[in-house]
């Protein structure tokens, strides 16, 4: 149901993409690539997204993509990683990845990738709208529209083919899947992420399970570090002075070897909420969504970006079969097919980040036998080369589903 | 704190083992090849231990420990199993053990395993004192004494060197190491076990996750086969027709490979309870425990027995390194080493054993959410081979730990 309006403007298009993050960003500029129009809108400004600090690991087909995608930054300002630490016990133990899989993930914040793919599309010419209002969804099993209103209050219509939900974790588009399942899980605590001014402590990722909590050694920069600890969803930053942040981190990583972290000034703590989601399906008639719009991860994994860029990946594909691409015939079979081919990587995804997140915090009321059978599970992982090559495949990232042949 | 006693015998040897199962005969049957004396003796008749179902499957190492004890008979009257099935959303998928890790499983019943080696060490001349009663056992740390009545009334003593309690679940020598750490874990649900006049409905084990629960489909003989699926622990058997059970089992197999199983009479009918359990340290002064009176596993994974041999098999190398073997100098410091070695394999076997259980059955109150998570789990690991190979290597045994130097 909606009111009548007269529209501003009315732009014609062929796919509508609501929400300009990396996920949004990076279908706009592959169907730009492949010869399909589309527009871009987002309720927030480009500042904004530039500055919301988020994820920082790339798996190797999330930076094939990009490098795919003609945005190549990645690979100089990058920084290579090929494996990661598991600690525990006081005892750090590598998961070489190279060795492992034949494979690297790259330590690249999402914030960059955001600043590249919007100067990759502003350049192309793309139509990219941030900073408007009361985005509303129209007609998705007919003739879908986008109404928003634009920063004087004037009132915009976009008429599109298709219309693509790539707006987050509060997703407008989400709702308007008709009959679809909610799957959630809540867990009993969040991260406190610090950025801090200091040179890394580490090369590489420390996964640490101490019996005080879960923590994470990232970088960020050759100056600024990314810490973070397991805490309860209700701490309130402003009771954690620099010192006690630092005190907390040093005791959950001490250890036999002596590990100390470079200490620094606290310039940024934020709570992490922890939460598991996904809404299938994912198309609803002329309605496609992408990443958290249909799905979050508790950041143990760093799926979340990657799991938005396999979607998009699969979305552009999919998008070009049904439209045709550059003078094609359309396949519109070929967004049957979208749902399930994302929702396969989505629950190993999902599992993947539910298991390093049990593996590593300390659970609510979890008894001595949780405690030690945690450690059974790290020393089995850690002391098995194909333990440790499952551990390092989901890292890294699955093989993309094959592509299916068209039904037309 | 004892009571003054008039024995009607008494025995002097090195070993006292209580408990006469197929961990203390096998301990039994290892020390005499190694030239050290030991009485065993157990509450329980031959008979009934004979006649009481349990465990079916063999590890590879747990067969080459009773090759090397020269009880073959497994070789000829076991079957080799090179894989097992896991079957979800009514679709079975191999895990092919041989093809990933190079090893294999036998199924070979623990009442066979019992008696092949009850026959072996009454044939090598051993001390056997089965149906016994009344068991103390005393001065565990300075001269170590069992005492018990005979089934004509006397009392009898046993005075050895060193104590080893292999006297099962409801241990009487587990209560005796003083300051001792007890780690459990309940399982909201138990299996309902039957043993049916059928032939095998397949050649090897299917681990089967279903909406309805858990079910596992094994074999025992051409002519009987094991099956077992979740219930409630309150369940009671007696609830249960023949009509019923085969309904139940059938409804948890089924899928769109038309699997059946073969129907037949149900000649026995148990629920088996669910229970993870570990006491640490596993040595107090001259006692040492071995097998589920140190530890119990839920029945998933199939490591009661092995994980009980494991344990022998350290336990034979420190208490012949301790007495000295045949003519040798004893190395008290040996014992020191047995509970760390025994125990780091313990905790991967608790492990393993939770993590199949937790993986297959249905949870109490799981939610829409936990189980798409499941089927992604149980995905991820059937579609990699390094996540196959992993379940491969748990399931089919950990190399034995490396032998320490002494010490001494």
């Amino acid at each position: 149901m909606t009111a009548a309006s007269t529209a501003a403007s009315t732009t014609r298009t062929q796919v509508a993409i609501v929400g300009g993050g990396p996920a949004g960003l990076m279908l706009s500029r592959l169907l730009h690539l492949a010869g399909i129009e589309s527009v871009v809108v987002d309720n927030r400004t480009a500042e904004t997204i530039e500055h919301t600090h988020r994820a920082g690991i790339l798996e190797h087909d999330s930076v094939r993509l990009l490098v795919d995608a003609g945005v190549d930054r990645v690979l100089r300002d990058g920084h290579q990683h090929e494996g990661i630490d598991l600690r525990f016990d006081g005892v750090s133990h590598r998961i070489d990845f190279e060795d492992l899989v034949g494979a690297s993930v790259w330590l690249y914040p999402q914030t960059d990738v955001f600043v590249d793919l919007h100067r990759a599309r502003t350049a192309d010419g793309g139509d990219l709208r941030y900073g408007i209002a009361d985005t509303e969804v129209l007609d998705v099993l007919t003739q879908p529209r986008v109404r928003y209103t634009d920063a004087a209050g004037a009132r915009h219509e976009i008429v599109a083919d298709l219309v693509v939900g790539s707006d987050g974790s509060r997703s407008v588009c989400r709702s308007l899947v008709e009959g679809a399942t909610q799957y959630f899980r809540e867990y009993p605590f969040a991260w406190f992420g610090v950025l801090v001014e200091a040179p890394p402590s580490a090369p590489e990722l420390i996964y640490t399970r101490s019996e005080r909590g879960f923590a994470l050694v990232s970088q960020r920069t050759d100056a600024i570090q990314r810490l973070y600890f397991q805490c309860d969803p209700a701490e309130n930053v402003e009771d954690w002075s620099d010192d006690r942040i630092w005190a907390e981190l040093q005791a959950r990583l001490a250890g036999e070897d002596g590990l100390r972290l470079n200490e620094g000034p606290v310039i940024e703590r934020t709570v992490l909420p922890f939460r598991s989601f996904v809404q299938a399906p994912m198309r609803h008639g002329n309605l496609l969504l992408a990443g958290d719009a249909a799905h979050t991860v508790p950041p143990t994994g760093a799926k979340g970006l990657n799991l938005a860029l396999a979607d998009v990946r699969v979305l552009a594909e999919v998008v070009e079969r049904a439209l045709g691409g550059r003078g094609g015939r359309g396949d519109r079979a070929a967004l049957d097919t979208y749902t399930d081919r994302a929702l396969q990587r989505v629950w190993k995804a999902q599992h993947f980040s539910y298991w390093m997140t049990t593996m590593l915090h300390r659970g609510e009321g979890a008894s001595d036998f949780d405690e030690r059978r945690q450690v059974g599970e790290l020393t089995s992982i850690t002391s098995s080369s194909a333990g440790s090559a499952y551990l390092a495949e989901c890292y890294t990232g699955w093989p993309q589903p094959a592509v299916r042949t068209s039904r037309g």
